[in-house]
């Protein structure tokens, strides 16, 4: 029955399907499914590795092997590198030869590179056929492979150019295929980074790119789905290190590797917030004179906090969109320059309005709107000058994450509000 | 000089470099192309559509008009709604009455939707053609259009299915039309959401997807380049959020228009922060007789914050990427309600460690310690509920910004730390 329903979806609707259930469940629900076809399908769909070699390892090897062997090789490769050691040998086992020297050879490329997000299983022809000869190869071809472009290449495998099928169906069916190939066409090293890649078919509008090795023989071609995979994951991958966890924190079904992600932001924390407390006990005289402010404290410390992470944010994410080249830089400093002074001088305003209501000092509330303008004024630089800096320095700017910039916002906010306060009971003599 | 050197670049690439350039000096490399065609593209190519109503604004009204000509419809409807009324009223003028029928008929779409990203400009055929004549039209209009896939309507308009070129060149010339169309077909009505749009063609990897009225009829093509678009602004959106800002801040010149985007938050946080000002005072008996317990309000504050944060972060991600349904809803509650006791539990030690350290005071750490575990936990969960609480009310869980975050977590921390402290001195009858 259940068969019955899965057989009529899509494979990208049983993989949905499969990933809401329980684990115990999903191996069952790809049992169910008769046709290999498309049991191989669903699983290539999941867009969690580990789901899928966890559903594999409920299989025989023998039909895992088949599975994986209908899988694009790419793919395969990743689930096989999630399949525990020992099943894993097993399935390599049962894998064609010719399958195995393909997974062997994607082996080789990191895994965020564009040789390991490639598929080697392309479609191209030799620029010496004719139209004719080169439509027969297509037709025959095209009943096993989906060709979105047709690559061309000379008989060294060298790329040399494209041919679209709206050209080939438009010229002489005895003109050379090399006099109709475009060939001012852009392709990509197998040793460039994903993050590239994707920034170059987003760039130029592409729907699928040829891979080259370093001698520009083509191995593979990454088509533009796979694109939008790596666009999904290099995201995810700047939030969650903006906030200081790993993106495999949602994967992960360990506590214990969720506190392994977590846990080093948040000992900073402890570290950069232990100095905070420092700062605070130095000023301890003023404290105990003048209860009074540290009411004011969390107003200081969180509008600082608050101001500098959205610079911050924002000064991250235009560099991952790549929205600015070295001279505009400078158009971005210049504005957060301005947003700090105004966004300060506002709540330099609200804050002493406020802290007159609510405690009636003069001097007081002075103390508390010049320290949130000075504090916001310097949060907004820090979060936004830090990412830059990374960046100048080839430093990965997601990795000043926001517990970091928390906590040197806050050691900032304390010594400018207690300094000045100090020196207003000091200078002035008045009680605050 | 200029002219030689953009001429020989890509568009897209021309794109790049006027994007870089200082205002006044785009209008200055667009005008140097002399290529009309290229001028269009380079422009289409800006991600900013306030750049380029800027640049046009510089040409005369008859040249703006040429250049929106020559831009495919959904762009220049994008384009000419960013252009100043008055200089938008003269290029309309200048518009072929066909170009203006189009963007007539785009403009009634809403921004976001389906309509409003769309292209009209597609190629479709004939449901009753035989093979030939169809491969015979593809022939001529691929001169002016870029094919991805071939439509095919019947005489009413209404979406068939679609034939692939692979299977025209494949098929028998004399074979009609309908014989070979594949009728299991995704398409999406004009008034779906542009993010639902692209989780579809995400899903289901599709390089193009039919767009029809609710008569069935198509009416425009999106292709997976305007998706990737969406993709990145949708994401951006939703980080801007999350920080309490908006999307806009990157393309705003205007002072004014940031902090508009920003003080709402800021403003909530100043709110909040004044709420944590009044547990400080209404506890002022208990931090005047133990001033000790100040010195360890940021570290509580921070660490309940910070992990509310990664929480709240790791949430509304997931319901982004569409990682689960009803039932995936709760394997993320208890993850983390498991995180939050582990965390919470690691920091208590932590920070009790820290405080005898500092303090050497035992009791003083026992509370830092308890009061540790109880606020990390509930900001945790805090962090975790309200973006699924609010998914639940069809709320975009990504408003649940983080200074709103931030300042409950700030009142919760200290309500706990000082309640705890008093309750310690009063029963315990030491001081701390
Ligand atoms: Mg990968
Ligand atoms: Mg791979
Ligand atoms: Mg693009
Ligand atoms: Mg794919
Ligand atoms: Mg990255
Ligand atoms: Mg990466
Ligand atoms: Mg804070
Ligand atoms: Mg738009
Ligand atoms: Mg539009
Ligand atoms: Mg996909
Ligand atoms: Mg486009
Ligand atoms: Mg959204
Ligand atoms: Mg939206």
């Amino acid at each position: 029955n259940v068969a019955k329903i899965l057989k009529k979806l899509h494979p990208a609707d049983i993989a949905k399907i499969v990933q809401n259930l329980a684990p115990d469940e999903r191996a069952f629900a790809i049992k169910a499914i008769d046709d290999l076809e498309l049991k191989a399908e669903a699983i290539e769909y999941l867009d969690d590795y580990t789901i899928a070699a966890e559903i594999l390892e409920q299989l025989t090897p023998q039909n895992a092997a088949r599975i994986i062997q209908s899988i694009s090789v790419d793919k395969a490769v990743d689930i096989l590198e999630e399949l525990n050691e020992e099943f894993a040998d097993e399935v390599y086992k049962h894998l064609e030869d010719k399958f195995k020297e393909e997974i062997h050879s994607l082996s080789r490329y990191p895994e965020d590179t564009a040789g390991g997000i490639m598929n080697p299983d392309f479609f191209a022809i030799d620029k010496d056929l004719t139209v004719k000869d080169a439509l027969e190869k297509i037709r025959k071809a095209s009943k096993e492979k989906k060709i979105i472009y047709v690559y061309v290449i000379d008989r060294f495998g060298h790329l040399i150019g494209v041919v679209t099928l709206r050209s080939l169906i438009t010229a002489d069916e005895n003109e050379k295929i090399e006099n109709i190939t475009n060939t001012n066409i852009i392709s990509v090293r197998t040793d460039m980074d994903q993050e590239e890649v994707a920034k170059l078919v987003e760039k130029y509008d592409l729907l699928c790119v040829p891979v080259v090795d370093n001698k520009n023989r083509l191995v593979g071609i990454i088509t533009v789905d796979d694109i939008i995979d790596v666009i999904r994951e290099e995201t995810t991958e700047d939030i969650y290190k903006l906030i200081g966890t790993s993106e495999e924190e949602f994967e992960e079904t360990s506590i214990l590797n969720i506190i392994k992600y977590r846990a080093p932001w948040l000992i900073m924390s402890l570290i950069g917030e232990s100095i905070s407390g420092s700062v605070l006990k130095f000023f301890d005289g003023t404290l105990k004179t003048a209860i009074s402010l540290s009411f004011f404290m969390p107003l200081i410390m969180a509008l600082g906090g608050n101001t500098g992470q959205q610079s911050q944010t924002i000064v991250v994410r235009a560099l991952a969109l790549g929205k600015f080249d070295e001279s505009g830089i400078w158009i971005i400093i210049k504005r957060q320059i301005k947003t700090a002074i105004s966004i300060g001088l506002l709540f330099a305003i609200l804050g002493f309005a406020m802290a007159l209501v609510f405690q009636k000092n003069f001097y007081l509330s002075l103390v508390v709107g010049s320290s949130l303008f000075i504090s916001m004024f310097l949060s907004t630089m820090i979060g936004a000058l830090l990412p830059l800096g990374l960046k100048k320095l080839n430093v990965d700017p997601a990795v000043a994450a926001s517990p970091f910039i928390s906590a040197m916002n806050d050691i900032v906010g304390l010594l400018i509000y207690l300094s000045i306060a100090t020196a207003t009971i000091k200078y002035f003599g008045v009680s605050l």
